[in-house]
């Protein structure tokens, strides 16, 4: 299945969607199954499990063209951020002079960020006043949908939702000026967060999986202004979702909403492309992140 | 005005009280003034001033030692962390061999933290069990009240409802080995925040006021098993709280129920007395922090 949050110019608030095989949306709000995707998720399996039996009734539907698309999720309820793909630390690190510490082969090592400057696909990311060195990253972020508490890797993907991409936009001269400091990012990451255009649920996925918890084989692809500038594949991480959400939940308990960033695909950032060296993304600036089966993710920077 | 979310076994849920006179707590929440502290601060200043009215009148109050005391805050919207207190940052690079960073002179820095994990006064905080180097954090948290966005440093206290004690539980050697990958401090922090005991209005400690927004003469101690090991003044603040929210805010929205901590004071914790080499704490070890004016925020690790 495929999730949306969207809405018509009459709604007052948006709505909880699913995609039909006739692509048009089918509206789940009007049908009384949630309020909106967090509701959704928090009402748990029994509630997903009529999704397939309303997208067969008559009801609302809507073409895409017609909709604006929100984030899925408004207002994650937490938002951490893994930095699993081996490349892109290597790639980092390189740039600034050093190996891969010793530490990210230990365990997964993720930040905090601010879970509530999100935007959707199509949506207009504003460029910070404060940075000349915005950037993107080209990330999975998967979806907890069922709360637990020192999940153990192999049982993690029955606290997944469904994963959609994420866009974790990154001004990388204030990043480099805080990590100095070493407390790791926060206003280099805080201002923005893309995720969209919809979360896929895992059964649609299932048959790429390389064998590992929550990794498949899946095409993962950047362009700016319609130009391709990263490629990279799902299947490259180190860590495995399933050891992501191990660590994320020992001694903390993990809730539905919560949102698990993996980190950049080798390829995925300008900062590994240009060496750290920029040029950097403009106002005007078109990003498209493509993850196969997971449709486009597209943002201008305003 | 001291606030404090309590219970007793009849309720169902945490209400919000406020502190009389006769060292009683009045509840606000049967009176209709909002379910809990969020929705309280929430619904803005009309209803803020609506507490003194109601002190006033007859309705339920119960002494200290009857209810139970639950973090200020059951669930913040967000935590960040600052790192605002040079004696500490010194001291916490000299035991890692270094100078004090020359870019945290440059602006003030902080990261996202779990706001899901939070204690309040005389609850039991578990040890981690991937730990064997639990430490304590002496710090002061700014809860916000008004919403905003760019706000100048010197407009900072009309956003802020007001302060609590709050103690940022660490891990210092899981702390130690993600902080080498670059991205902070995570799993190291992520277990236990304890706030409390109450939430105290600005009002009451402007008189103690050192003529910066949101900096106070106030003397803060720490007691382990009753002994006297930290002793500090928040007043020693490098940034003031006006400073860390104008840091927070540029280009995000500061929402009600967001919490700002100010970092460890001088003397604040075992990492700074004992050199990073410990003895760390231990289970049955009671922790107490005490601010002027805020009492203590007394937890037992178990």
């Amino acid at each position: 299945m495929k999730y949306f949050s969207f809405s018509i110019p009459q709604f007052t608030s948006p709505h909880l969607g699913v995609l039909s095989a006739e692509n048009t949306i089918v509206d789940l709000t009007v049908k009384g199954l949630a309020n909106n995707m967090l509701s959704f998720l928090q009402a748990g399996e029994n509630s997903w499990s009529k999704t397939e039996q309303i997208l067969n009734q008559t009801g609302p539907k809507y073409a895409l063209k017609e909709v604006r698309i929100h984030p899925p999720l408004l207002r994650p309820n937490t938002l951490r951020d893994f930095y699993a793909f081996e490349d892109h630390v290597a790639t980092a690190n390189k740039n600034r002079n050093r190996k891969v510490p010793e530490q990210w082969y230990q365990l997964p090592v993720f930040y905090f960020s601010n879970p509530h400057s999100v935007f959707g696909h199509e949506e207009e990311v504003p460029m910070p006043k404060y940075t000349k060195a915005l950037d993107f990253e080209l990330e999975i972020a998967a979806i907890i949908g069922k709360s637990g508490r020192d999940i153990p890797s192999e049982k993690a993907m029955d606290h997944i939702f469904g994963f959609t991409i994420f866009n974790d936009w990154s001004a990388r001269d204030i990043q480099k000026q805080e990590m100095a400091v070493g407390l790791g990012p926060a206003k280099g990451k805080d201002f923005a967060s893309s995720f969209g255009p919809y979360i896929l649920t895992i059964d649609e996925i299932i048959d790429r999986s390389d064998g590992r918890p929550g990794v498949y084989d899946l095409a993962m692809k950047a362009r700016i202004n319609g130009e391709e500038v990263s490629s990279g594949n799902w299947k490259s991480l180190y860590y495995s979702f399933g050891q992501m959400i191990e660590r994320a939940s020992e001694e903390v308990t993990l809730m539905p909403g919560d949102i698990i960033g993996s980190g950049t695909v080798g390829t995925g950032c300008l900062l590994e492309l240009t060496k750290g060296q920029g040029p950097w993304l403009s106002k005007g600036d078109i990003i498209e992140l493509e993850i196969e089966r997971f449709g486009v993710l597209r943002n201008t920077i305003t």
